[in-house]
């Protein structure tokens, strides 16, 4: 028997009641909250990620592969609308890696730390004794924001659902170089009382779906208010491109509507805000087609254990 | 070329001027310390461990391998004398991993985190997509006890150089289930004022060369005094063993005589507590042999690099 990601998530968090005082966000989110002391909070994600898996060293560069770990971080950040302090990073090296190696990682590295103001303050380095291949953990703490942490659990019948920029296609390479959301999410969490949100890593359907089973929700998504990006156009299937391909890094999430069009209103960035459908109380994913037929729609993203 | 892990870690510190005020403790300690407001500081360590290289599971169990990551990020807390507060951990699997494969390790991980009160908060799992070898990284968050945190680089002329326990011989079996001496380090902490502290994890050599060179000091130790255990007394060469097999996560500190005296006049654990030698102005690791020879010593022991 072999589990998906979000099965054995749900399985690790029924084994334990963390403490509502002092983890009040925990397992299940995109970052865990943790009461240092009496008003003060702390976030924390941790990601690994596997050369061959999330990104192929034959094709991609150390530079790449460093800043993508870092963005992956910070992309969590973004999801929860809280501000990214610090980073940790833990890498394994396969047999042979020089000095000239790890420097152009570390370029990568703090190409994402200086523009999103989160210095890497610490770090472990090992190595595999073969030929087993390349991998990094970043840690990432962050602080609140003047906003509340916004979590997967809030949406709520009637709510909108929207989504930044496009969907689809990363894996041609957006991936490698994709802009974590975090200042994006500050703005909107400014603007508009946000209920719920995620970043789009496993796919929409797969994010959505997550929001729906953490809010007991339903959704309904109007697939022609996708917004495609240039390589799922180009694709054979844009619409299954753009659900389930993964790997946007996109926010996706959910408000009351007359947040929705204040968020409109004063949203003046280059980067497009979406509506893309409803938050509903059927307990289910629904898609309406061009034709206008209803279907169920299942997760199908990407599974890191698929 | 080929760097070792601290030539590395070095390299790293050296690229970056962290904000003191911010980043009180950085790159080059057990933990970084990150001040998350005033008078609010949070510790933060992590720690990659690789299948065929910190443990091998053809012949350790998965709850070992779990116990052990969890215990190397306590060993860290133990190390600056803070009190550990909540863990995330990140692993990638080999393909074909079960279910029954992860409570496994979910119970050697949570072993460790209801012995030393650190819970289990977040975490991340993806899957190779061939043979590689399981990996699994623990981030540990801390917060600083009643004492000062203790850094590696306090360590003055003078100062009497201890070790907990005893040295030697872990690979035979205890670097799989040693105990972080996290509480015996705020029992240390609180009964004397420490200058350096570090838990030795590369081996005595090397880690006592962390000390000297943040410090900018030289140590002498007199062979005679380092506590074996047994079995390094078993082994064919036990001086050896003990200053260099490494992976004993004991703790190894200096202070000041009349603090010495201090702490072992109210020193009631069961763990023997050793006075190995004298940190001294030399800027250079002497050593004492039976014969009343005096030796170089260099730092030696295990370089997860090597």
């Amino acid at each position: 028997m072999s589990w998906t990601e979000d099965q054995i998530t749900a399985w690790f968090a029924a084994q334990r009641n963390l403490s509502p005082g002092f983890f009040p966000i925990g397992i299940g989110d995109d970052m865990a909250q943790i009461r240092v002391d009496k008003g003060t909070s702390v976030f924390i994600t941790i990601d690994m990620l596997l050369d061959g898996v999330h990104f192929d060293l034959r094709k991609a560069t150390l530079q790449q592969a460093g800043y993508k770990a870092m963005a992956v971080s910070l992309s969590d950040c973004a999801a929860m609308a809280v501000v990214p302090v610090a980073a940790v990073v833990s890498v394994a090296l396969p047999k042979g890696f020089a000095a000239k190696e790890l420097k152009m990682l570390h370029q990568g590295i703090m190409l994402a730390a200086d523009k999103y103001n989160c210095p890497l303050v610490g770090g472990d380095i090992t190595s595999w004794k073969g030929e087993e291949h390349f991998a990094i953990t970043v840690a990432m703490l962050a602080r609140a924001a003047a906003n509340k942490p916004i979590k997967r659990s809030g949406a709520k019948p009637g709510d909108c659902i929207c989504v930044t920029g496009t969907l689809g296609g990363s894996g041609l390479g957006k991936h490698l170089r994709f802009e974590p959301r975090v200042n994006e999410a500050m703005e909107i969490a400014s603007i508009a009382k946000v209920n719920a949100m995620i970043d789009i890593s496993d796919g929409l359907t797969s994010d959505l779906n997550r929001i729906c089973r953490q809010s007991k929700t339903g959704a309904l998504i109007n697939a022609e208010q996708i917004p495609l990006s240039d390589e799922a156009e180009k694709s054979k299937e844009p619409l299954e491109s753009a659900l389930n391909d993964g790997e946007d890094f996109e926010l996706l999430f959910t408000l009351a509507e007359n947040e929705f069009n204040k968020l409109i209103k004063h949203w003046d960035s280059s980067l497009p805000v979406t509506k893309i459908g409803t938050i509903t109380d059927t307990g289910k994913m629904q898609i309406q087609t061009a034709d206008g037929k209803l279907q169920d729609l299942q997760p199908a993203g990407y599974e890191h254990l698929g």
